[in-house]
């Protein structure tokens, strides 16, 4: 099986000012087999400190103003992109942008749960449909399936699946974060359906429980030991994993 | 088993102006088991003629007005239905109401999504939580699960199960439909992990495809055969169906 991003010619992340966003932008920028075009998108690009200084050291690093909950900043985007890669499309887009707010049954709102929707759910299907032609382009280029061609990995959770929110799985309790997580699983089920005809593979990936602003100082993992395996999984995606939901580690979770 | 609404004293329904939610409503008052009290919701219950020709020959059906997606719609109802259960509480909460916009890949919008999100997943929620103090009245009256104690049931879809959505199952494409119906499975297994401790018990239900607005004349089923159905496993409802999927045949679903 092919590990490398040797073919793989330009990856783009959403949320990449800070936490795993970011840490894929280092980590890509610094392997041998590094990709020529690292685009780094985040929607405060200026305020993205260590983004900025990594752009300096590494011509590969291109940084993109992207709000993925704002359908004009979605387009503009693409428009740079468009610009940036050219008749070699884009091969992998990474949706990793999203948020998290407490809501367990007492303080959940109906704002709360909209709000979370629309971020971790109905942008990364929006972005996904605003880059598909150039994801197209890619995988017009190539044949099988994987980040050589054209491949779409949404970051999800495994506190999205449904069928672990049960007993000790269920001891996180957020309805936002769980119910939005879930149907990012639908989204990329369906995206998965879709696409897979052009040829571009969707999947959705958990990166393990890790030490951000989002999942706190005590979780399992540093972002590094994260997200070295989530991009070994990234770099082996076949038609095995097309539609499929894995973790950290390439293991099945149950939807 | 119980398979009767014997001593289940009280069902409320939403989106009971047409569709399956008329038709408990019809079936519930013409059992020889008829809960006492059939509380009919609907947004515009004077537009809703059929229920207001059923509720002057049946005084157990009260309509009372509830729009699921306006809080201040769903604080009045509950005021009413208070005043109307009294010291009996609520056993039954059917979340019936729902909407389908079509959204495929190339038609589905931010707009949609969204819209379809907050009738369909976070409605059903805000209405079991303005209810559950009704509910936990009659769970303190009761023991073990079901029906006779206290059960919410959410009228979910197979269109909502991601395992399901692949190969001939993902023929009908629909984004925002089957986003909602996935993230409505999720919420329920919140639900019951939260209020499985009060006695309450949480499900998701699929009643088949059936020929309603909704369904098209295509269908499967008549609003006959799926309520006769549905009622029989709301009914029969006991632990073992609390946090889970099933249809109308009380078949477990993959989530
Ligand atoms: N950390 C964990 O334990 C864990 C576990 C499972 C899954 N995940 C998932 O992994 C991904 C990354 O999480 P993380 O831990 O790195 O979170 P994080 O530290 O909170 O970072 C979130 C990132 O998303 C960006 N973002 C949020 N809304 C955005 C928007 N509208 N437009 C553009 N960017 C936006 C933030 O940008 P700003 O800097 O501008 O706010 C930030 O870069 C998320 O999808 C998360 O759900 C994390
Ligand atoms: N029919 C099927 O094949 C099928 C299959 C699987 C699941 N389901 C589910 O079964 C349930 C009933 O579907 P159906 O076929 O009876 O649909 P339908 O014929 O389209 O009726 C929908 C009902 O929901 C009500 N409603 C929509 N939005 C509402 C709101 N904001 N507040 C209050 N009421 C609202 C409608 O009221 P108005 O009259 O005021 O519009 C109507 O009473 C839904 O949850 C649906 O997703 C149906």
């Amino acid at each position: 099986m092919n590990r490398s991003f040797d073919k793989c010619r330009s990856v783009l992340i959403t949320g990449a000012s800070r936490g795993l966003g970011l840490q894929i932008v280092k980590d890509l920028v610094r392997r041998k087999d590094s990709p020529a075009r690292v685009i780094a998108t985040a929607r405060h690009p200026t305020a993205a400190k260590e983004l900025q200084d990594l752009s300096k050291t590494h011509s590969g690093v291109h940084i993109i103003s992207l709000d993925v909950i704002s359908q004009a900043s979605i387009d503009a985007a693409v428009q740079e992109v468009t610009m940036l890669v050219g008749e070699d499309g884009l091969n992998c887009l990474i949706n990793n942008a999203a948020i998290g707010i407490p809501t367990d049954l007492e303080s959940v709102t109906a704002e709360a749960m909209m709000k979370t929707f629309e971020s971790n759910t109905v942008a990364p299907l929006m972005v996904t449909k605003a880059f598909l032609p150039l994801l197209r382009v890619a995988a017009a280029q190539g044949s099988g399936m994987g980040i050589d061609r054209a491949a779409v990995v949404n970051i999800s959770s495994i506190l999205g699946s449904i069928q672990l929110n049960w007993g000790a799985g269920a001891a996180f309790k957020s309805y936002g974060y769980r119910t939005s997580k879930a149907t990012l699983n639908m989204v990329t089920r369906c995206l998965a359906t879709d696409l897979g005809t052009d040829g571009i593979l969707c999947m959705a990936l958990h990166p393990g429980w890790v030490r951000t602003d989002m999942g706190g100082p005590l979780a399992d993992l540093s972002v590094e030991e994260s997200i070295t395996s989530v991009l070994a999984v990234i770099a082996g995606l076949t038609e095995k994993d097309h539609g499929e939901y894995r973790d950290y580690a390439g293991k099945p979770l149950p939807w």
